[in-house]
């Protein structure tokens, strides 16, 4: 019997490239993310909204084989070295907390909420493409930001590892386990309401 | 002479929904969102990932007409004022700052992120049937959060307006100058390197 995630029951009229999106820890180790491509996920994550047009974010790019990748795979946490290492790109996330000489702050606050928004750019227009992306939190954040000389008036705030997908059954089993586990949300009826705060679940068609 | 926004140019290969996105003030005022298109918005948020999938949004949503948009608006910007009354949905985006009763928040440091990405998703699906979104801060910030009794340990963030779009030659003239002003964002060398900060763009194809 083939080792295969169970597909999910998402919304059908979600549209496709929301609906085929999850966070994979088994990526083909044979991928690799051509130039190209690259370009593309990034033009995604540059048109984006932010407040203000302020565009408070940045990006160190690794591609598997290259000695950025491998700067950054040397401070993951051990669970995410355990899958990361097969994925085509690795980029650490940065965003802006306050102004400097390379680039105005405007506003104040809005910095990681327009990160998280360009990286979801991105993970779309990777879907979009048939690749997939996991973002992820677990990495020494002080040793990334020394590592690549990242200024104090940014913030280095998550990795995103985009590749192709993989088979888990090459995965260990602890992260194999992880990866076949269904995938669950709160329903909206406990984060969404049509008046006072908890009060009024909002009414859906 | 029709007065029309020129379209932009971005690059031809982005997927359709993100090529096609941006964020207008000009809103139709007799679009009315029906309740099956507000589910997929909110569905679009919900499978949005996160830290650990700890969820940390929430949203409350007002429809043209209805007292939950009405109380909102009031606490908008001047500016914000002269073009949100005409969206079909006004929706309050809130992020968790710690955990509470209702519930937990593990990972620190990753809500305003996670947040930006739910929006992110919300207005991909928006812009997946037809509509447009246009997130936005200028608002009392601190009567919003009173005003709908959301507790402590959330924040409210953003404001996001949805509709279909409408005709700029009905807005005041200092907002239809912004309007059709050209889109703009930083080159992807300025934000993208492919290793140490700042040293070494990231080749592209």
């Amino acid at each position: 019997m083939a080792l295969v995630r169970e597909p999910d029951v998402l919304e059908p009229e979600l549209t496709s490239v929301l609906q085929g999106r999850w966070s994979p820890r088994a990526f083909d180790a044979t991928h690799e993310l051509d130039r190209r491509t690259l370009h593309l996920l990034l033009e995604a994550a540059r048109w984006a909204p932010s407040a203000g047009n302020s565009q408070p974010w940045s990006f160190i790019v690794g591609l598997r084989g290259d000695a950025t990748f491998d700067r950054f795979f040397e401070h993951l946490s051990r669970g995410n070295k355990s899958w990361a290492g097969n994925a085509s790109a690795l980029l650490v996330a940065v965003h802006q907390n306050a102004s400097g000489p390379d680039h105005e702050l405007p506003f104040d606050g809005y910095a990681a909420y327009d990160l998280g928004q360009a990286a979801a750019h991105l993970s779309v227009q990777a879907h979009a493409v048939g690749l997939h992306a996991h973002q992820f939190a677990g990495f020494d954040h002080e040793a990334t930001q020394a590592e690549f000389s990242v200024p104090a008036h940014w913030t280095v705030k998550t990795g995103i590892a985009v590749g192709l997908l993989g088979d888990p059954a090459l995965l260990d089993e602890r992260t194999r386990e992880k990866e076949l586990r269904p995938r669950t949300r709160r329903a909206i009826g406990e984060f969404a309401f049509g008046g006072d705060w908890g009060e009024q679940p909002v009414e859906l068609g």
